[in-house]
């Protein structure tokens, strides 16, 4: 009798960081494609661009004027979805049992938003980037967290959370070519940082151990869903990863946050995060896109929330098949779960095998 | 002092349904925009495409050939995502206290898979049909549910749950323009779905009624977030709505399934699934993009999954702006929480505005 084989029979896996499932159907990579093809990227872009709002020297959307900046630089978002200032919500009694108190729960939400400009250079990417000035952005994150977590404590200003991300390419939203990303920073948890913390909370409580701390024990031993590795971090595919190529960077100890990285720490991650990303752009030979963004702990985190979280990074990349069909997260998925098209173990592979070292654009 | 303007200030509301929450930033909409844009919709298809694999007569993608149907159309997909029939998983002793035990949670899936081609006509959508064939499309929404319960009854089909959907637009992946929706059915109830069960269920211990039976009641009052309504129906912007002009379709009564409407309403949903897509379809003079769905009762249902389940639907579009931009959840959205641009009740008043009887390719 024909055995069970994940990489051709359909199965859920389920996602112990999310408390949710997804749908691996491995054999539905083989339909035909007649839908949106992706715009192929062009590496076309000049050094600098006058017209560009986030290249050194120019004026910005909304009026004023960057600094010729040579590194690293970081802004207040001009259209910043929080904003420090705005008058309180009017409560209202809580205790009463209205319909509306039964069905619309509403909070207030302040806070402040950042673009992180990576680099000067409007036509480079992280992969694109050198080791040195990796670690410029590093820095800037680190020195964000810190301050951020410091104006909480000594100034009073509304941040309990702040969510730093990439958006890269126009398949993801980006609507700038040049390499930066954002920090959205709350006085609430957002909901996707808040389940982990409470899925860490309830596997410390039954295993009496870290959830990433096991998980990182079982991945480097079983090593099909591993990408890269060194000192400090791993690269993996999780075991319930969503989008085809997603990844996971998570360091191999517990450290809460990058406010708390060392140097080691940090080269260690510039260099895994420009391999990782340079072999995101070997696989298509183009501009891979993706959301990225850090997981870490509450700024001023204390007691199980501090205890409880583990750097770790996710990569959210839509692509699929080229460089002009990715995949689409829609109808069951948006009704029912998410469902996947090739195994989390086949896509390591792919990456596994992928030159991490030098970048397709300078193989010439 | 300057009070608390939900049009103008940032807040977050909860999901009752999929205990989640919604970051609404109503300031957002005024940003730029240079990112992507979609291609806009030119009417230009003809009635019957000789390339189609799904109009009548014509040769499907795998080999076979469509029938010369008529009216609605279903078949079984031919890039199944899951299928009836696999070789078991093989257990592994669940008591034991291994790493894989604790982390790597796996579930076998079987099913079936089904296209339902609307019309044989290739360029049509719901909103450019006639009543009469919307009928026909409900109608075979209606039996396959029953056939599918019936097989699981009585020959032992490993079906437990029907996700019935269509994605429309090339913005929602849809690769093929033919009026044409899906139904996945499996052996495990999706996630969304087992959450919303899970909710009315919680809701219902509670308060001792229906979720659905006071949200009714409490839209019906407000009228902020109302679209259109029926005998049988109504049409809302959830107040914790995602997408920029997500609506929901709710049956005012509780009904558990499609399995269970008489004549009534089939005529009342086809009626205000035709005013509702005209509506979006009128708003960018545009085939309005969207992914949507039944959701309802598990098949067979008994006991309480059956007693909580309320029919309704769920409209997932993805424009924002104009017949080419489109919001993007991704970055924050994707590693944080979702986030929109305008309130619930400035897309209701915006869909309520529009015309919903007169298409706006018939206005000449
Ligand atoms: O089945 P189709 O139309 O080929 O594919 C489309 O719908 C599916 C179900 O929502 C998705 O999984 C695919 O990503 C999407 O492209
Ligand atoms: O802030 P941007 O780049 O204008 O906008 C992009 O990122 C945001 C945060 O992920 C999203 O809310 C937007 O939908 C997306 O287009």
């Amino acid at each position: 009798a024909q055995e069970f084989d994940f990489s051709d029979h359909s199965h859920r896996r389920y996602n112990p960081l999310t408390d949710s499932w997804v749908l691996v159907s491995p054999h539905r990579a083989k339909r035909p494609w007649l839908g949106q093809q992706e715009a192929a990227y062009k590496p076309t872009a000049p050094l600098y661009d006058s017209k560009c709002y986030l290249c050194p020297g120019n004026e910005r959307a909304t009026g004023g004027q960057n600094p010729k900046y040579e590194s690293t630089y970081i802004f207040p978002n001009d259209y910043a979805a929080v904003k420090i200032d705005q008058p309180p919500l009017p409560k209202t009694d809580p205790d009463k049992d209205t319909l509306r108190n039964r069905l619309f729960n509403v909070q207030s939400v302040r806070g402040n938003c950042f673009v992180i400009c990576f680099s000067p250079k409007h036509n480079l990417s992280i992969p694109q980037m050198k080791l040195s000035d990796l670690i410029h952005v590093i820095n800037a994150w680190q020195t964000l967290y810190n301050d951020l977590a410091r104006e909480a404590r000594e100034i009073h200003k509304p941040y309990k959370y702040v969510q730093i991300f990439e958006n890269k390419g126009t398949a993801m939203g980006c609507s700038n070519l040049h390499p930066h990303g954002q920090a959205w920073c709350l006085e609430a948890i957002p909901s996707e940082v808040s389940q982990e913390l409470k899925s860490f909370s309830k596997y410390k409580h039954e295993h009496n151990t870290d959830l990433f701390a096991d998980y990182i024990k079982l991945e480097l031993q079983e090593k099909s869903r591993l990408v890269l590795e060194n000192e400090s971090f791993m690269v993996v595919v999780p075991y319930w990863a969503v989008w085809p190529f997603e990844t996971m960077i998570v360091s191999k100890k517990k450290i809460p946050s990058i406010g708390n990285f060392n140097q080691t720490l940090k080269d260690d991650l510039a260099s895994i995060l420009k391999r990782l990303t340079i072999k995101y752009d070997n696989m298509f030979e183009t501009s891979f896109p993706y959301s990225m963004g850090l997981h870490q702990a509450p700024l001023n985190a204390t007691g199980d929330a501090l205890n409880d979280s583990w750097f770790h990074m996710h990569f959210y990349p839509p692509l699929l098949r080229s460089a002009t069909v990715r995949k689409f997260l829609v109808g069951f998925e948006m009704l029912g779960e998410p469902q996947r098209d090739l195994t989390p173990e086949q896509a390591a592979e792919k990456l596994r095998n992928l030159d991490g070292e030098v970048h397709y654009l300078e193989k010439f």
